[in-house]
């Protein structure tokens, strides 16, 4: 196991890049998808289960973790990954993200962000240095820089505004960090959909000479095609050697085109999220358990499946357990969903390495096109 | 595997009793606790992690069953094990118990009992022996007969009547059940708290020669003292070859009292529901994780215990998880505490086997008494 933080890319087609990041903690086989475990735990799932469904790495929340249970109290517990029984390695987000999306009361200038708990009230100020020492207190492997995320749409003059904002923060966040082998701070490209301004930010982003970058501000609202747009535009500016992650995406279909433009990392609480309100992801596509047609089949989510979850119990009692609201239901396919994420990413992995990646995204998107099985 | 049930008493200690029932699903070591599996799940539990704890029969609501998903349904799918992938031995209760505490607008008369569902207010009906038609449609393997259980206080007339009710509702069940050498039908003692009621209520069901009894209407909200009295009268009414099980009960110290008295099966929803509550069961007593004083503890729940959830979390994890509502607090403290259900049925078999009930008892006791971990 290496003691210092290091990528290796070990085979490409087209732009699809395969490779492995390696840290003290372990080893992550990239494109990686990294299940959400917002909390200190992947929600519904057991950490045994996490790591055998194929998970190299899990992401934490930052502002989520700093408010409850605090960052200070992990730390003297021994760390995030002591603390929530997850040994191998974590990338934490900077808590800028959902200080936007979820806090009370929250004002940026170029100090860093003040809020209100969205738990209970109380008021916080995170600067960049403070994200890099809450993410340090957490002993994050990887950790991100404190931004500014655009909603979309958004007014250029505004995405500009943040993105330059962004940019000095994130020169603050790499001084914080300073010099940690084993461990990483990724940068972050902003800009939202205006080109100029996501080529000004990867620039700039890549002279700081950083770790790994960061693709932020996108799957905020623009159509798909916009964010493949920016992906096209933006890899090619990143450097070859560092690994790149496209923060918050998304969709099976997200992460297979999002691969094809050479991002190595993904993370996104679909498949957890949806696996609690019903929905599962499969080969053949989404499926509603919650609908009406599920109450009397007897087969199950996917035969071929070799996820327990989506293997041995019938359709018909995962439509009982999510109609009744028995979160055995949310266990069961939040279990198979990311089961599916993992298995996907395994496949996209193998396709590049034998470089059929091509003709592995047409065979996936054509079983998801055939869609789920007809009605018994 | 025997093709027809049976009970086989194998060691006595007192009145305490270790024996074995036998079904063709499986057998059932006594004495036993059931597991409860409302609607076709032990909530926020694998059922291979019940077996795993030992469980050798879980109880299912006929009353939530059959309101949802529908016991023709369950029919269709093979029956209430194949639907919720629990081969082993079932009871299902009758469901008389459950109209009375949750449905709207009952009516119990002579015929049966009318009531609306509390989930979409649809009228039903059911007799003693619709009652046993959808235990066995359901497929149970021990079903219990249709009675009215009266909660505590009430008045002796009151009680009465629904004795007397419950008996001639054991006599159509005991009909409506018929002939089927490997399932059984219980008849149910009842008579609050009135000794000439009970004793009256036990007479008569023994006259019927039912495979098994059956105590009801106790843990209803009278003084422990009170149900033990009860049960020093009515156990030794009650045939001696066959099982009896103590309805709805109860705390770890109620099932060790009650298992003295001669007691074999027991169900209660302390342990699951405790659990998703924050509280759990232990050597040391009962646990309150939401208390502020395990925020910081990076203790176990007990560093002796087998099971993981007891023993490779630390109170401070546990506390995080159950005040920020996270479904692993209550899947992790439903298992711990189902887990200390089952050491402690397997303790008390221990014991009796080793006619060392009396002083199993008084270690166990003592061990509550001296209470949880001081804090740190």
């Amino acid at each position: 196991m290496t003691q210092s933080f290091r990528f290796a890319l070990t085979a490409t087609d087209g732009n699809a890049r395969r490779g492995t990041i390696g840290m003290p903690r372990g080893e992550v086989r990239t494109p990686a998808f990294m299940p959400v475990g917002t909390g200190g735990t992947v929600k519904a799932m057991y950490m045994d289960q996490v790591r055998a469904l194929g998970a190299d790495i899990i992401l934490g929340n930052t502002y989520h973790l700093m408010l409850r249970p605090g960052a200070e109290r992990v730390s003297r517990l021994g760390g995030l990954h002591e603390f929530a029984r997850w040994p191998h390695p974590i990338l934490t987000d900077s808590g800028g993200f959902q200080v936007m999306s979820l806090a009370a009361l929250r004002k940026v200038d170029e100090k860093g962000v003040t809020f209100r708990s969205h738990v209970d009230g109380s008021k916080h100020e995170m600067s960049p240095e403070r994200s890099i020492e809450i993410q340090g207190l957490l002993d994050s492997d990887i950790q991100m820089q404190l931004d500014e995320c655009v909603r979309l749409p958004a007014e250029a003059g505004e995405i500009e505004r943040a993105m330059e904002l962004s940019l000095r923060w994130a020169d603050r966040c790499k001084t914080a960090f300073g010099d940690q082998p084993g461990k990483a701070m990724f940068g972050i490209v902003q800009g939202g959909d205006v080109p100029v301004l996501r080529e000004r930010s990867a620039t700039a982003l890549r002279e700081l000479d950083l770790k790994g970058y960061a693709i932020g501000g996108l799957a905020v609202g623009e159509p798909q095609d916009v964010m493949l747009d920016m992906l096209r535009l933006t890899c090619p500016l990143l450097p070859a050697d560092r690994p790149r992650y496209l923060m918050g995406v998304g969709t099976p279909d997200d992460i297979l085109r999002s691969v094809a433009e050479g991002v190595d990392m993904f993370d996104c609480v679909m498949p957890t999220r949806a696996g609690r309100h019903g929905l599962a992801y499969t080969r053949r596509g989404k499926v509603n358990l919650k609908n009406a047609r599920h109450a009397d089949d007897p087969r199950p989510l996917d035969e071929m499946s070799s996820c327990p979850a989506a293997r041995d119990y019938s359709r018909a009692y995962l439509h009982h357990l999510v109609r009744s609201g028995e979160s055995l239901g949310g266990m069961l396919l939040t279990w198979s969903n990311l089961h599916y994420y993992q298995q996907l990413m395994a496949g996209i992995r193998a396709a590049i390495d034998e470089k059929r990646y091509a003709g592995f995204m047409t065979e996936v998107q054509a079983d998801w096109q055939r869609g789920d099985l007809a009605p018994l």
